[in-house]
C-alpha cells in the first residue's frame, strides 16, 4: 500500500513530494472529475507519518494504491507523455536540462518517451537498463510495444496477446481514447512530466481474471494549473502514442493468442 | 494569382522558396490526400518565370491560388500552429532563435500564436503592428477571436457573427474538426511552422455569398517528412486553438447576428 520513498512528502525530496501531495489534495476534492476518469488515477488514501528513507525521523508520506499489487508478474511500460517536460516558470538551468533530454530521447520527435519497462516472459522479466531505454528510437518503441504483448521477447515477437490487450472494448486502446476525449476538453490541469503506465499480467489473463490489462496515470510532482487552456502538450503526445499502439494492433491482426494456446 | 515575393522559388529567399515548391510538388501528386483535405490547401498552378523582386533577372515563382481574391474586405487571422517552430535537424542558432520566440509568445503556452491579423469594421481595417501581435497574451487571443466575428472592434466586441462564422455545419469550427481528424491519422507530413488562415468576409456574408468564411493552411517552407509518426506538435496546437474557438462560440450563444440587423 505504501510507496516509499518516491512518494515521501518531506525529506531530501521535499519539494517534489509536497507538490505531488498538493495535486492529490486538489484532484481528490475536485468534483469536476468524471468518475470514468478518476479510475485512471491511483487511489489516494491521505498521508501517514513514517520513518524517512534517510533515517532522520518521522515524515509524512503519501499513501497510495499500489497499482501492481493485484498482479503476479505484471509486464509494465512507463511512458512519459508530452514533447516537452520543462515548464515556462522553471529556472534556465532546469529548462536547458530538460530540453537537452527531450531532444536526445524520443520526447521531441514522438511526443513521448518510454522511461521504464519490465516485460515478463518464460525466462523471467526483461528489464533493460536506463541507458538503453534512454537511447530508444522510434523503431525500438515499436518493438517494445510488440514485445509487451508477445509470449517471447526475441527479435521476432509473436504479438499473440495484441488483440486481447490492445484491442477490444476493454483493451488499452479504448482506455487511451477515453483519456484523449477528456484531454480534448479539460482545462484544469497540465500534466507536465506525467507518465501513462501500461500494465499487463499474462497470468491474470490466462486465468480469466479482470482486469488483466490496465492504464494508469502516475507522477504528479509537476502538474500545473491549466488556466483555461487544454493540455495540448499531453494531448499531442497521447495521440502520437495512441497511433503507435494502433499500428501494432493493425499489424498483428491475424496473429492471435488463440493461435498459440 | 501570383504571390510575389513570398512564393519566389529562387532569389534572396532561395532555400525557403525551393522547400515550399518541394512540398507543393509532393502534395499535389500525393494520391493519399483525401479530397476534403485538399480543399484546405491553396491550389497549386505550377511555377512561372518572373522578374525577381531584387531585379536580378527571371526566376521561377510559385503560382498559387490567391485565397483572398474572391473577397471584398476580408477579415483575416494568421495562426501559426504548434508549440514548437524549430526542428531537430536545424542548427543550434536556429533552434535557440525559434525557442526564444516560442517561449516569449503564446506558442509554448497555448500551442499556437497569432502572427498576423486584419479585421474589417465600419471604420476600415484594424491591423495591429507586429510588435503588438507578438506580445499577445491568452486573453488577447480570446479578445481577437471575439473581434474577428463582431461588428465592432472596441473593448466590448458584440460577437454578433460568432454563431454564423464559428458555428453551424459550414462554420469554421466544423472545418477545424475535419482537419483535426485528418491530423490524428496522417503520418506523411509534419507541418512545422505552418499557419491556419481564417478568413471571414462580412460583405459576402451579408449578401448571402458562400463561402463567406474559410479555413486554409499556408506556409509550407518547413514541412518535414512524417516518417510514420503523426504530427503531434500541429495536432496538439490545433486542439488548443479549437478549444479557444469553442469557448468564444459558447460564450456568445444568445448574442446573434440577427439581433443586430
Amino acid at each position: 500500500m505504501l510507496k516509499v520513498p518516491e512518494h515521501q512528502v518531506a525529506g531530501h525530496d521535499d519539494e517534489r513530494g509536497t507538490r505531488e501531495l498538493t495535486f492529490y489534495h486538489s484532484f481528490s476534492s475536485n468534483t469536476r472529475i468524471p468518475h470514468h476518469i478518476r479510475r485512471f488515477f491511483p487511489v489516494f488514501h491521505g498521508t501517514q507519518l513514517l520513518k524517512a528513507s534517510d533515517g532522520s525521523g518521522l515524515r509524512p508520506h503519501l499513501v497510495l494504491q499500489d497499482i501492481t499489487s493485484d498482479h503476479l508478474n505484471p509486464s509494465i511500460l512507463d511512458i512519459k507523455i508530452g514533447s516537452r517536460t520543462w515548464y515556462l516558470e522553471a529556472s534556465n538551468d532546469y529548462i536547458q536540462n530538460c530540453f537537452h533530454r527531450d531532444k536526445t530521447t524520443t520526447t521531441v520527435s514522438l511526443g513521448f518517451r518510454i522511461c521504464g519497462l519490465q516485460i515478463y516472459n518464460e525466462s523471467g522479466f526483461w528489464k533493460p537498463g536506463r541507458k538503453l531505454v534512454r537511447n530508444f528510437t522510434a523503431d525500438d518503441v515499436r518493438s517494445v510495444l510488440r514485445k509487451f504483448v508477445s509470449s517471447n521477447v526475441g527479435p521476432e515477437p509473436d504479438c499473440c496477446f495484441a488483440r486481447s490487450v490492445y484491442g477490444g472494448c476493454d483493451g488499452i486502446l479504448e482506455r487511451l481514447l477515453e483519456l484523449k476525449t477528456w484531454f480534448e476538453d479539460q482545462t484544469m490541469y497540465h500534466f507536465r512530466s506525467c507518465s501513462v503506465l501500461l500494465l499487463f499480467d499474462k497470468e491474470s489473463f490466462l486465468r480469466g481474471k479482470t482486469p488483466f490489462a490496465e492504464v494508469k496515470l502516475i507522477d504528479f510532482a509537476h502538474v500545473e494549473d491549466g488556466n483555461g487552456v487544454i493540455d495540448h502538450n499531453f494531448l499531442g503526445g497521447l495521440c502520437s502514442f495512441i497511433k503507435f499502439v494502433s499500428q501494432v494492433l493493425a499489424d498483428s491482426k491475424g496473429s492471435t493468442m488463440e493461435d498459440k494456446i
